[in-house]
């Protein structure tokens, strides 16, 4: 998908809410300046159940909410500031709420706001322009040093988020690979009930919980990792398989899991805590 | 419905094809002129059935046609070209094309170029600044002294048409009215069968027949025009009923049709041929 297609698609997916459509075009094209990337309807995890954002930009970690007719009772306006507080608590993004209900002239001139100070934002020295090619290439975090939950970093398939650890693999489908440090794993499960696994991922990300849906195999895996005296097998380095936006399927980078032994039993299963939000990556070796 | 309601009901119609929404917000928020009258998905005319383009500028008479993929098969160009022509021979109407198979830069760049040359023609003196409340209302065309097909004059009300020509109704629902000149009458028809008459106009809406449904009714009605020695029912300036691009009822301004006496007959019906598209509106005579 190149950027043309991606702006196209997400400009199309607008179609919630009434003036929602109205707000998120007129941002974008008055902004007119495609090295901003941008994106429709962003999941937002937060304590509470994650939500949904009309329009961000994640190289600012700006979010614009459609404020329509039905946020303005004293209810909704308790539970928007609550969401709202959440998300910037979980993510330390900023939320800035277009009032649709107000007049022509006052939402055109809250967007030329939004407008102007995403340009001041985009003037900033550290501002890296949007590249949709290497956004998805291993190359730019393994020159990076590191990949960061903060850059929403993504990789289309297995073998590229593999290829930020050392490997040099030109296809890989297997859930697991191994980490420059032996006592790391690389993990990319599908954070929900798949049939063979029942993974759960909490709404802040910060605790999954994993287990076989079999219970003799559950067992069997639990206590193959509980009693791994050397902890070769108690950290991870997650990367989730995600539907994107779009409908694409990418592997979404999460953090690096430790396990809880002390949680973790028969039961409920390996239960992982996040402990880094930022991990390094590695060249390949030289042949 | 104000500007604001109609622009965000206007700009959420463009859902059909796929970049159609792109280039029409991109249009219409890069000229950013609110005094400019924009309609998506406009039903235009043409000898050979009506066809739709995808953004029109009624007061520059220019449309915009978003062409995908589908237009650039050979048999797709040939009958493009003779849409195009029946278009601008019916309306004397520019269609203006953007080709979105071109790279993205290529689009935007021809986005930029209709701009600047609406922005070049809203500069002309004879420029008259959309205002959707006078649009609808009669006293605007009291003063002008005329309505013009050319200016797509549309009433919400059968007593706004009425109002144009010397009647001073708060109400009237009949679809017959008078005219100060007794041989003219203003009529108000549903131009398509509809379980009383079964009217139709032809595709270059110059003719109109208007049949009753009943054949001892239609007798009657055809022989008492047929039969009219003093012509008082010969003529009519038409308002269509129609329904709007927002599904709104509207009564649209056809012209001046005239009584075809040869072409009428007890089969066909009553003929009548538009031979003006400009009528003269007339103040309420003073108390």
């Amino acid at each position: 998908m190149d950027k043309k297609e991606y702006i196209i698609r997400q400009l199309g997916r607008t179609k919630n809410k009434r003036y929602e459509s109205y707000v998120v075009t007129r941002i974008v094209h008055l902004l007119n300046d495609f090295s901003i990337k941008f994106v429709t309807q962003q999941y937002v995890s937060r304590p509470e159940g994650r939500a949904l954002t009309d329009l961000f930009f994640p190289q600012f970690g700006i979010h614009i909410e459609v404020d329509e007719g039905q946020h303005f009772t004293c209810a909704a306006i308790k539970e928007d500031k609550v969401r709202e507080a959440d998300i910037v608590n979980a993510t330390g993004h900023e939320i800035i709420r277009v009032d649709v209900t107000k007049s022509f002239e006052k939402i055109n001139s809250k967007i030329d706001e939004i407008v102007e100070k995403l340009k001041v934002l985009r003037c900033n020295e550290q501002f890296s322009a949007w590249d949709i090619d290497s956004e998805f290439d291993p190359q730019t975090y393994i020159q990076r040093g590191y990949i960061d939950i903060v850059d929403h970093v993504a990789f289309k398939t297995i073998k590229d988020a593999c290829n930020c650890f050392g490997h040099n693999y030109s296809g890989y489908q297997r859930a697991g690979a191994t980490h420059p440090n032996p006592h790391i794993m690389l993990w990319f499960p599908k954070l929900f009930p798949n049939g063979e696994w029942d993974n759960q991922i909490s709404n802040d990300e910060k605790t999954i919980i994993e287990r076989n849906m079999n219970d003799i195999k559950a067992r069997e895996h639990i206590f193959s990792h509980l009693n791994d005296k050397e902890k070769h097998k108690h950290q991870r380095i997650v990367f989730a398989k995600v539907r994107g936006n779009l409908g694409d399927t990418l592997y979404r980078f999460r953090g690096l899991y430790s396990l809880d032994v002390q949680k973790s039993n028969e039961n409920t299963g390996l239960v992982w805590k996040r402990t880094k939000t930022k991990v390094n990556t590695y060249p390949q070796p030289k042949n």
